[in-house]
């Protein structure tokens, strides 16, 4: 049974890195002592070791070690293997590129449909949705494909930003984005705000945290659902 | 001799499309009545016939007439031929893969080099650079490739915005996802600030508008220059 925790953010404002879902991470992996670390979306253009020890840090708080996928000789194993599941945010292309040219996005799939605890935040809960294509990241690299791991059954927008009405700036608000890619596609995409998350148990996927999200499908007019909704059919 | 006008947008907060830009549109296309509009960028979804409209009404306040190019038989001919080029902003994604997929970058970029007019604001000014990899856009479709058209040589990237110091929200600076684009590549870019735009004849390269505009190199701090500076080695 999938057993994801699909996260907007890593870090909100005035907290330290994973602070504020540190609870729920210490029942998510609870049973295990064996997390591996997904580096590669290199928040910054930090290293895999950087990043890596930057997540340990954090995971130290609840008594887990965490190990860099990189690290390992054989990375397919390696998830196969895994107690627990964990992908930084970064950049999403820079992801994306990574798990398709080392081939991991099956084995990734793999373990997390035969039930791994897995954590996205960010770029790391972008590649849960059915493609990456929601993403708000930069394209720094041309990755060979935008498909991703099609755990849940929607996109996510992590970050979700509402539109500022004091703003002077011109360029298209995060909505109107969103609205631009039900142009030319029909997959809903959940725009999940910094502090909120989605549990993922099997096919039942919560809405958690204190914010709702906001829910777009093509040629609808897009509307809110509250923290503790069961997201069922989109 | 190429002869580009590089605009960071359209529209200015308050004022109508292209409103601010006219005066120098007019000396811009001040020998051709026959501009070709390249609607393919599609802000909001709109389709090429309502974008061409739009853009129509904008030019007949300085007596031109537009054609979008999706109304030709024979797209590269009519590119080949046009007085002048104006391609509109939107998405930067879908405009490279239709620019790609219709095979017109090189016709683009052979009349460029030729030295026919060319206008471009926000999308249609990010594939004058070397590519599309610092557009703010939406992956919201796959492109064969992000190269585009190198007509000066560096990438842009429009709308440029400061980072607000008064923001709660975690999501990466424009700042921040350019020095990640330095993480991978090391093309030079400018940001350009909306009001600003390049004013491009042969190998000169003139900042023009009220504005500074924005230089990142990589691995170096990012700095400003003024308005009237030419961009002549980054």
């Amino acid at each position: 049974m999938k057993n994801l925790l699909v996260a907007s953010t890593s870090t909100i404002h005035g907290g330290s890195y994973l602070e504020y879902i540190l609870p729920a991470l210490s029942d998510h992996f609870g049973n295990t002592d064996d997390v591996i670390f997904i580096p590669f979306a290199r928040p910054g253009g930090i290293s895999h070791d950087e990043y890596t020890e930057k997540a340990s840090d954090a995971f130290r708080s609840i008594g887990k070690e965490l190990r860099g996928l990189h690290t390992f000789t054989d990375p397919i194993k390696a998830i196969a293997e895994a107690g627990g599941l964990f992908t930084g945010g970064g950049n999403t292309f820079v992801l994306v590129n990574a798990l398709h040219r080392l081939e991991l996005m099956a084995p990734l799939r793999e373990a997390i449909f035969l039930g791994t605890p897995y954590l996205g935040t960010s770029a790391g809960s972008n590649i849960c949705g059915i493609s990456m294509q929601t993403t708000n990241d930069m394209p720094i690299v041309y990755p060979p494909s935008f498909k991703t791991l099609g755990a849940v059954p929607f996109n996510i927008n992590p970050h979700y930003l509402d539109p500022d009405p004091n703003s002077t700036h011109m360029g298209e608000t995060r909505e109107t984005r969103i609205m631009e890619f039900h142009s030319q596609n029909s997959i809903p995409v959940v725009g999940l705000r910094e502090g909120s998350w989605l549990d993922v148990k099997g096919d039942v996927i919560t809405l958690v945290g204190k914010l709702s999200a906001r829910i777009f499908l093509k040629d609808k007019t897009p509307y809110e659902i509250e923290s503790g909704t069961v997201i069922d059919s989109l």
